[in-house]
């Protein structure tokens, strides 16, 4: 399949449409940017790689990232995560007290913030120093160094992160944060800061597409099983209330930020991703939903 | 792959396991049932069948006819049933009220009780008689003309239906059912009453399996696009609040009935159906996800 | 005190303002009725009356009589009513099923329509005829043998009453109703739809202003100790979702109908009704409400 | 009427019955209190007063303060409050986020932790120093320089106080916090901690129940409509999810703190002070329902 010029051809029609949705506002240092920066990158089992537009800019991976932190902590920690999240869709806007107030103080699953916030405290309990273990963990998977959190997201995010103080004192409240609340929210903030180019972000999570994966060093990151699990989330809970949709429309397993970015892959083929900061209602980037339902349908790569 | 001694082993394996859970008791007709039947049928694209125990043996396969209904109904009335009724997973338990409160009447999507309502409003809107045309719609398909409704499962679900009966008439009361809601509800309660096999069922069910497949007349069920599209609400909605864990488990796209029947597919690869009477605490079937999920794990074929 | 001046005054007061809101539509019969009548009557514990406008004239007192139906179960009852029905206001619309869900059925007060539901339930079971002995009650309080049902009003919420409908079998689904669903509507759809003038609406509520009334039969209609209770759950429950904004602005137990009518009481002082069909967004008569506001005001009449 | 013995009767009557519920044990230094001190007082308006057992016994008062603070803001503030806060019932835990999800930030009631974290917002935006200038009113009104902090208190419920750290981030979240929610918090569990005796409650709450009260230097607390106003939120929101119960047995405007004490007053007639520090399950303290359930059945005083 020519995948360079199916990816040049949508990314073109895409292009043509008007650039609808609003790039995210509420953490003032996101608003900030260049609003028609588009970029996408494909990476296929055979390691070759395809890109275009602004495929090769650093842009904020937000929570994207939590699919990282999560597969972090099940390496780490295995199976006992489960007592503490779900792995059930939320049915809910991704920030909603409501769930956990009738649960008990158990997040529904690891991608919403309440539960990427207990994956954090995990992580805390986990390691000598959650913060330089997380970044390490994945400039080894990336193998690059230059992967590093912003300081000035993680400090622009904290300054206006009112929501998540509340989510993450409720948790505290029902006991499921075993850590200091400040901690984990100083832990939370810079894993959500993260910042990669589409190029990073394919090359980031090839472990989760590809069961021969292993880092430069020969390490295997996750187990098969732990992998197919992890994509199983991501299918479930990947896109906040948007999940239905994406699967019913792009019909692959993927993780999406407020920055704009969106990762998706298809098991034992390729892995894509795609930024564009406008997002639609829903929260999730506006031409990366187009990009990505044209893309499976082109290639006939939903996974159903 | 050797198949039958594949399910053969995983049969025997989970007989083993001591029969837990309890056969739905709230409708009367169902509670008669001898709960320690357990039968197994698997389809593969080539046409090949294995099955084992009573996999023969006709049961109640209730909220599977869902996925037929809606089947029948995207095939006559297309994407303007996206209109009335959702595609995102609910995240609550199957019949409940508070989420068409909070959503205005939209169902969350066609695989809950209330969509499933919305469904057969469509059917009653869009056919001469519901009832006889998605009984030959499933006939057809099944290339048998023995398939038919249970009076006594009917009648003995309407006899104690008053949550059904109170959610149809909470969608009237939004505008969402456009018939009189007794009538709507004595389609309902027969199209869950369609009682199969588990050989009947993974023939049934494998025009979503297999993308040439026609009936015996040589017409074609859904086009791949819209079966695709069922296959995604399948995997994200078709185990009520289990949903995420039956992905996380077994993962493939599939739906339960309180019957006990389970039925799932591998796109491309295969049709399977389990049944076995006795509910989990999700009100799916205990042996049924057991088997499900040894098989995806010994097969290798979770589709993530 | 002059009182005829009074509400003379306050009557031209109210009239001199713009007619806001609108007359509830959902009923079809109750809205044909005349938007600008406006009726106002008052009876102190000297039997005194006094009234103003359209105050002999008849209306649908429609919720209004949910505190005559939970005055006569309460009566043949007693206390035992209280393990069906709660006694604490709402935090939600009139009509909401969530809160149903969450209480197992148990409606939160017997003002809200499932908790009248509940007490029509209690007067099948303990009376021979339910209808005519709860209209036989009305009249020998109010000593006048021409209250009745309207039967177009009850036929016409009938032939809308989904929600209603919903409401009943979701209680039933709860084992929260004893009797058929359907005896249980017919039977609450009359009872709202008795009609009145204010002049019969004040005259029949004395019982619960005047620990001293008795029937021209000579009959007390309720214990002292069970009349303080209803007044006191009108107090908390009488205005939907606006009974803390009553007893903020007005300061009185009352209750008020869709079709306009607000009745209210001084223990010990007086009844008044004020009738005029357009209401507010919280579904409370308009005038009804700013007359009362301005009546405890000017006759420092609040009981705080 | 010989108060005095009265309330001995009761007193001795309840005193007779075990001692139920359980102390709140949520805030550490609470819990060390000795759970048997049992005090109540009465003061007439005439001045006179009435107490037996611990009646000159400080504890803490916790959420009656909540009262008070509303009361200096009303003063302070004027109508301007109720943009920022309801007047409505919560129908809900004192404490739960659910309702300000769905009420966009809105506490439902200036008594409720939510809505009483608002109004210390307004006390730090129209003081110089709202810790001091609210204990100075207090004094004020009790005509007593001894009333102040309990700091071991504050501190303690800072320490465990997660879930009201996660209200008010929560709250700043909507805009409904203007100042530091780190200082709102301060102010707020300061006011919480206030201690008091019956003795002292009662003084200080004379000026809602009596229309002429002025402190010693003659200044009058709040105009009478004020006044009314806040004894009508009282009965309508003063003892959580149990006020329209207290309505119902008890019939008086008052409210309740988890320290045990509840106050309560007939406007005009008397203001009742009764502590015994054992908690029912919805909050309020056992003994003092109790009480207080006779004493308006013995003395004929219920407002109703």
């Amino acid at each position: 399949m020519d995948y360079q010029s199916i990816i040049e051809n949508i990314y073109q029609e895409v292009l043509q449409n008007e650039n609808q949705g609003a790039v995210a506002s509420y953490i003032p240092e996101l608003a900030k940017v260049n609003p028609d920066q588009f970029g996408v990158c494909l990476q296929t089992l055979d390691n070759a790689e395809y890109g275009i537009g602004d495929w090769q800019t650093k842009f904020s991976i937000q929570s994207i990232s939590k699919v990282l932190s999560l597969s972090l902590a099940y390496k780490l920690v295995g199976g006992e995560l489960w007592e503490r999240v779900g792995v059930e869709p939320s049915g809910n806007a991704f920030n909603s007290l409501v769930q956990l107030e009738t649960d008990n103080g158990i997040p529904r699953n690891p991608l919403i913030n309440a539960g990427a916030m207990v994956i954090c405290d995990f992580l805390i309990s986990h390691t000598q120093d959650a913060k330089a273990e997380f970044l390490n963990f994945i400039r080894k998977i990336c193998a690059n160094s230059q992967i590093d959190y912003s300081e000035s997201i993680a400090n622009s995010e904290k300054s206006v992160g009112y929501l998540n103080i509340a989510l993450c004192n409720f948790l505290k409240s029902f006991g499921n944060i075993k850590n200091d609340p400040e901690e984990v929210l100083e832990f939370y903030f810079h894993m959500c800061s993260i910042e990669m180019t589409c190029q990073e972000l394919t090359r980031t999570f090839m472990f989760l597409a590809n069961d021969e994966f292993r880092t430069p060093e020969g390490e295997k990151v996750l187990g098969i099983k732990q992998a197919i699990r992890i994509n199983a989330i991501m299918q479930n809970c990947g896109f906040y209330d948007e999940s239905g949709d994406f699967s019913f429309r792009v019909g692959l397993p993927g993780k999406s930020g407020v920055g704009g970015g969106i990762l998706a892959l298809h098991p034992n083929k390729y892995c894509i991703a795609v930024w564009s900061p406008k997002l639609n209602a829903k929260g999730n980037s506006s031409r990366g939903m187009q990009f990505l339902e044209l893309f499976t349908n082109r290639t006939s790569s939903s996974i159903f």
